[in-house]
């Protein structure tokens, strides 16, 4: 039977795993897929580079061009990055009729609608499982396993690094720039890691996952996104006095078709699945009209986690040629897109107050939450040795964020008010 | 554009649910199967019962054989349970080239390999998400997800009645007895709670899950099971302060293509996340060569939960048949059956005995271990003021299965040992 030749694009962490599967399971991918799988050309930096796994050099090639040009290769598996230059690559590969398996989150979420619509008119597929959530085939999930379903929540853990950290500043009670520095260390966070740390990483999968979701078109400028950069330890330590974990959760809602998406760092109760996944372990929590609560846990990245999904969607490709129903298995948003105001997007919400230490002052604060039509869960006094004001910790009731915004204003301009330290979204 | 005709066996708790969905979800099903979806007859007892729901009279039957035979049918969707005569009427359906989606574990594990064999030779297609842990798609997950990757061991609370008995013996100190009556009295257990309780339900679903991970056809007789009525409330809390949870764990692992499967109740650590998995939720645990550790969590019963994972697959049917595709995207075991041997099966083990308490027992108890070469990771003595004896608990490290028969058979030959009064698996 004749082999389908792939062209990797990219020999980093994950097109090394993807090598070490792809040679290693021959015969299993071969049962599985129905035919023989080979890797026949490799996009490298640089030819001469030592690597830990053996590949034949003529294989290898510096030149992108040389790979999507080629009349041998059938699918493209991308695992190299980049967005702009990455797009046009992919393009140009589905206007040559080659089908893609691609990891790239940022492409996806950017330039992902425009490249499904081309594979559609090429009859080609796109695949993109290792995208969101590198080992948990959760795309697939929303796709397939819930097709039946009415998504109305996503809450997902989808970033390894913040996760990592918030769960060291938690057990260690440590502070947030202490447990940065260790992870770049260890090499769990980037030299500049802002992109994980401010949310935007998270903002990126969150964009793909409501998309599949909610069957509609979500752009990345849909999402909002607050990192965890000035989560403090106090924060954590408050929270899990109440019962709660400081997690980066992304939050798709959808109500009445109208539909949010944000990314922050959320106070996530303990008895919920979510409080418990810890370290650099990724987690998607879907809520179904029908099925109810659900939730799939796994390694969020590394080499062999990622290329498992990524080879995943190879077999799947092949299995499509085999059947000659390559592009049209294909996701297709169906629904108009209708965001939420922020009258419509309601939750509860942990708040931290500096104020001053006098009679009169709880009076004054409650009454500002009342005048919002605000309603309070529970408040927590606390006496602060440190300093000759008071700590205050609400919990509200569910309440819309238009309110909340027009009390925490209200609050700037207090006197009694020194300081609002810190504001989170409660879930759970 | 013509819709597909569905043929209903069964208005119980499931058959309402899937005629719920079906009929609220119209607009939805046909964006993503591509054609209206119709339920044009349902089997039913007795025409004349009052229901929850409301059904035209006119497609409702009392005879199974007016739907297989009725050529207005083009998807059965079996929801009545049974199996000899239930697999009767699934051969004939796929013998005039209906497809089938069957949330019947019972049939699936007896009779699966039969009715997929058939299927495959009428070019029909026979789905069964339903028919393991309700509403998670591990089915699915099993097949596509994971198809790149070797999984070496799955773990199952795929039981949903003796995970609630377990959990509430274990917040509540309860005993089972107690428990078990209260389920029953809530209908989370049967009036005959046999099939739950001796863990034979759960070696079912095993036997599905194992040959979907493992590629072989597992028989149910391939499972050993064990079930949760000796569990005592003093097991349960000597567990908790070593700090495990009992869970009753279907567990299936391969080692160099061998493979054992079997159901019991387990200590399991709390650290591993099958401890959390409380009350009836079912969760499965998959451990992959290259994607490591993976756990799906969700409903494991129920009318919508259930009913969600039925229409998924009848969704999937659809797509398939506006494809051309149907019956040749199955899943086809293409490995060996090897058996482990009781020297081949290893695990940690949880024992609890009551011996004499006098000097040099304690010494006599470990040499026996010893001279079995079972080596100990911990041992506990423990006074014990309501008897003379003493109580011992011990914990090995991983130990063969045949070994550990043999120390038992010597303990109960030995007059210091009074009583083997418990013996776990230990995982986490």
């Amino acid at each position: 039977m004749k082999p389908v030749k792939v062209g990797l694009l990219g020999l980093g962490t994950v097109g090394t795993g993807v090598v070490r599967i792809v040679e290693g399971h021959q015969h299993d991918l071969m049962s599985q897929s129905g035919s023989p799988i080979e890797i026949s050309k490799i996009l490298v930096k640089d030819k001469s580079k030592a690597r830990s796994i053996h590949v034949s050099e003529d294989k290898l090639t510096e030149s992108a061009w040389d790979i999507i040009e080629s009349p041998d290769v059938d699918v493209i598996v991308e695992v190299m990055g980049g967005i702009e230059q990455t797009k046009e690559l992919m393009l140009a590969a589905l206007d040559r009729g080659k089908h893609i398996v691609t990891a790239n989150k940022d492409l996806m979420a950017l330039h992902g609608p425009e490249i499904l619509q081309k594979a559609a008119e090429k009859g080609c597929d796109v695949m993109y499982e290792a995208s969101v959530a590198g080992g948990i085939p959760i795309i697939r999930t929303l796709i397939e396993g819930f097709s039946s379903d009415r998504i109305t929540k996503i809450m997902g853990i989808v970033n390894g690094t913040t996760n990592y950290i918030l769960t060291k500043m938690s057990q260690e009670g440590a502070a947030y720039d202490d447990v940065l520095k260790e992870a770049q260390q260890l090499g769990y966070a980037e030299s500049d890691p802002t992109s994980d740390v401010e949310g935007f990483d998270a903002a990126r999968k969150m964009t793909i996952l409501a998309t599949l979701g909610f069957h509609a078109n979500i752009a990345l400028s849909d999402v909002t996104a607050k990192g965890i950069s000035k989560v403090s330890k106090e924060d954590i330590a408050y929270g899990k006095k109440l019962g709660y974990e400081v997690k980066l959760l992304g939050i798709a809602e959808r109500q009445d078709e109208h539909i949010s998406i944000s990314v922050q760092p959320t106070m996530v109760k303990h008895s919920h699945p979510l409080a418990a996944v810890n370290g650099v372990f990724n987690a998607v929590y879907v809520y179904g009209e029908a099925v109810g609560e659900t939730m799939f846990y796994g390694p969020g990245a590394g080499e062999m986690p990622t290329a498992t999904s990524v080879v995943a969607d190879l077999v799947a490709v092949v299995r499509n040629s085999n059947l000659g129903v390559n592009g049209r298995r294909g996701f297709v948003p169906y629904k108009e897109k209708k965001l939420k105001t922020d009258e419509q997007i309601s939750s509860k919400n942990f708040i931290l107050l500096h104020v001053e230490d006098k009679a009169g002052v709880l009076a004054q604060i409650t009454q500002v939450f009342a005048q919002h039509e605000v309603s309070l869960e529970s408040v927590l006094q606390h006496p602060n040795q440190s300093n000759p004001l008071a700590e205050i910790i609400i919990i509200t009731h569910d309440a819309n964020k238009a309110s909340m915004n027009n009390v925490l204003k209200q609050f700037e301009s207090m006197s009694a008010v020194h300081a609002i330290k810190s504001v989170y979204r409660v879930e759970g």
